[in-house]
């Protein structure tokens, strides 16, 4: 259905309350009347989504046909095929697929580490290895712990302290952060970078503290990063409550680990990342990008991380097209590969759209998880963004603060980074970031941790942001 | 500690950041030195509530020691023995129990109704008894039942259709509705005095589906009330994944229904009220109240609905307290009786205050789950709300929105509407509603539905306005 007709359509079935919106389209033609308009086409958008929105059925299927989807991994080809199909079946979106190179990783047999404690008890520690981590290989390695609170600390206690120990970083993420993000940004540097931190002084393995504010069982995996020349120690993630175990029995006594791992590099493989759009009428060469990413870690099904972003990116198609809402500009959804370890897929897609002279007007990616949306955090070019970004807050925040909505400088994501030499917007969606870390890289990433209403208003707020831009630009 | 000392000691530990405020704050005496106090002694309220909070734990204590706790069930005054000893537990607070009279009602054994269909099939039915409701006895009830949407559609269809049937109200709540309170709003009618509607045309029962947007297979409970002068018929709530059931079948053929209840009033009971306060050093006879209701419907554990408010409630005081905050106006936690069913501890509570002559100058109420706190609701005597809303919000809201609250008009709470007349402000926390309804009155409003986090920040939200209104006032 075409557009006005839609918006005739909603006044026809809403008659009393809607009767003097549409004396004020018919009669006025002041500034009011594109605002009414907006404000009646927000609403559809919400309804749309909230009432016929796709995807938490798309995410079910996308957990339990694919779920733990590693690029390189046979279950990120199957999220290929699942959720290409599920763009296919909107009518009105060319889809295609884009290929990139990825270093695959794997996790091989299931890791394994035991405490064994000076007073003579031992325990069976709940551990995952980090991602493009070495694995020890059956014959383990074995050693005494020390725990430190930083790489900084590392430093400090050098070689004699550390050479043939396993390193036990455990410096918590500070639970008194607001948003639980700048926790996470607080505390992740041990994780990526604290296995050649303590390789340079001759450490044998690592422990990180789990990267979550909660107290359980769950060991949280996630990437590390092993700097050149420096030799590649084994790295696992221990659980929140055995890392405060450890750190309770450091305090009497001495206490050795016996970690075993069987992951590592398979060599390179090619991924695809998936895309879905719709071409604009008037500006068919300005994109605005909505995306996530489709790889997930090999534990879970990624239901938060990033299922959620990609489920509502492909539903922001859907609604418009539902509505019969005609874009003035290429409006494209990206399931980018790689986003875990690596970023191939984003790198690859910008290499292409920079060779292809493509202009992305504005890209928004949702990979925080599938919570209740608080707005949207902006980034861009320094020579450009304050002012795209005082036009959008000015002109749009006040129609999406109706929807508990709002707008920060600050944000962007990951996939979309790469373009930020095209000089438009990067958009993150915000949402409300309480939960995310209970279950970010872990085995309870799953379907039934994300809210079906939570997860549509994600999908319906980028649908609001994208006709927004569509239809006014971004101030250029 | 007292405050400045604590200002100080915060400054101490935390040297680099805060130089500056230490600066502007030794040195500059004009409107900013109160601003810089105020977003730092905000900032403790924060770091207490998150990093030193007992809500989750006393939750947890609630949960398990009392649970579903009727007020006139002796689980509900389990609730009041581990209530009032966790406030005592707090240092400066003083205590005391606030004596009403309830009228009880009581399951009694498990309810349970089975749909017998025209073509030959039969289907358990998950119910539970609405609230109040008169049971069917071991005879049961068991009749044809006939669907409708409205109350307005069992006048229109009379006598004739209704008589001797069991009314289906199958209405769903709009899940288009952003909040879902207004959606709860625009179906509960029909729980409500469905029951009396059908009785007029002669119904011999009511069946309701559950008030939430999910579809599953958990019934909700909740009141009902019965008109004076009509027949009180038994009324159960059915889920929703039965009610769709129901109403498939009954497309293309008869239902009836075999319903058995054994609920009923128990007579009066005399519960108590817990009431815990710091007074106040300057205005002792100006009353800040934050709290919630203590009884919970008899399934679950009450944790959302209002265990949450309760605890949330109770760590205000114990923030304030520990922080070193010696309140100017009396702080006052009431955790009241009988809100699901009578609100006869909220009426006793205002009846004893207006013979005190007390004046509540802010009534705060948590009671819309221990989720991720948005902002503050606004009601109060429409001779003095729009002058204080306006001073509160122009003098607070820069401060809170660094917390990303807000404030609007509308909203209060059921237990401090009986302290309107006394010309205060009253002020309901807005927590994120989108999941409410998945718990409300049903067997998952359990402890392990509640996210530490979430809980702590609606604590701290409440402890920073009562901080700057005990501070600053409201603008009398």
């Amino acid at each position: 259905m075409h557009f006005m007709c839609r918006i005739i359509s909603l006044l026809n079935r809403n008659q009393p309350v809607l009767f003097i919106v549409i004396f004020l389209t018919l009669s006025n033609s002041a500034l009011t009347q594109s605002d009414d308009v907006d404000a009646l086409f927000l609403k559809s958008i919400y309804d749309e989504s909230l009432g016929n929105g796709m995807s938490y059925n798309w995410l079910r299927q996308l957990c339990k046909e694919a779920g733990p989807r590693l690029a390189g991994s046979t279950a990120y080809d199957d999220a290929v095929e699942v959720t290409s199909s599920q763009l296919r079946s909107v009518q009105g979106v060319k889809v295609w697929l884009q290929e990139s190179t990825v270093e695959h990783w794997a996790r091989g047999k299931k890791e394994k580490a035991v405490a064994m404690f000076e007073k003579g008890k031992s325990l069976n520690l709940h551990v995952l290895a980090l991602g493009n981590s070495v694995g020890t290989g059956s014959k383990a390695v074995t050693a005494e712990i020390i725990e430190v609170k930083s790489l900084d600390e590392v430093d400090q206690l050098g070689k004699e302290k550390i050479k043939g120990k396993i390193v036990f970083y455990n410096r918590p993420m500070d639970a008194t952060k607001l948003h639980t993000f700048h926790a996470y940004g607080g505390a992740v540097d041990q994780r990526v970078y604290g296995a050649s931190k303590a390789a340079e002084y001759g450490a044998v393995g690592v422990l990180v503290r789990s990267m979550t504010t909660r107290k359980d069982d769950y060991p949280h995996t996630g990437t590390l990063v092993y700097r050149d020349g420096i030799e590649k120690i084994p790295a696992l993630a221990v659980s929140t409550n055995d890392a405060d175990k450890l750190s309770q029995a450091l305090q009497s006594q001495w206490v050795r680990v016996k970690m075993e791992s069987h992951c590592g590099q398979q060599g390179q493989k090619m991924v695809q990342s998936v895309i879905g759009e719709i071409r604009g009428s008037k500006f068919p060469d300005e994109i605005i990008l909505i995306g996530g990413h489709l790889d997930a870690w090999d534990v879970g099904q990624g239901a938060h991380d990033d299922g959620s972003g990609c489920v509502q990116s492909m539903d922001v198609l859907r609604n418009l097209l539902a509505l019969g809402y005609k874009p003035k500009r290429t409006i494209r959804c990206v399931l980018f590969a790689n986003e875990e370890n690596g970023l191939a897929g984003a790198k690859e897609y910008a290499r292409v759209s920079n060779v292809k002279k493509e202009f992305h007007v504005a890209a928004i990616e949702s990979d925080a998880g599938g919570f209740s949306p608080r707005g949207f955090g902006f980034d861009g070019d320094t020579s450009v963004l304050k002012t795209y970004y005082k036009y959008v807050s000015d002109k749009f925040l006040p129609l999406l603060e109706s929807y508990d909505l709002n707008m920060k400088l600050g944000g962007g994501g990951a996939d979309i980074g790469p373009l930020k030499s095209q000089k438009g917007l990067l958009i993150g969606l915000r949402p409300d970031s309480q939960r995310y870390f209970d279950f970010h890289h872990t085995t309870i990433d799953t379907f039934d941790a994300v809210n079906e209403r939570e997860l549509k208003l994600g999908s319906a707020a980028m649908t609001s942001l994208v006709y927004l831009i569509d239809k006014y630009g971004i101030g250029r």
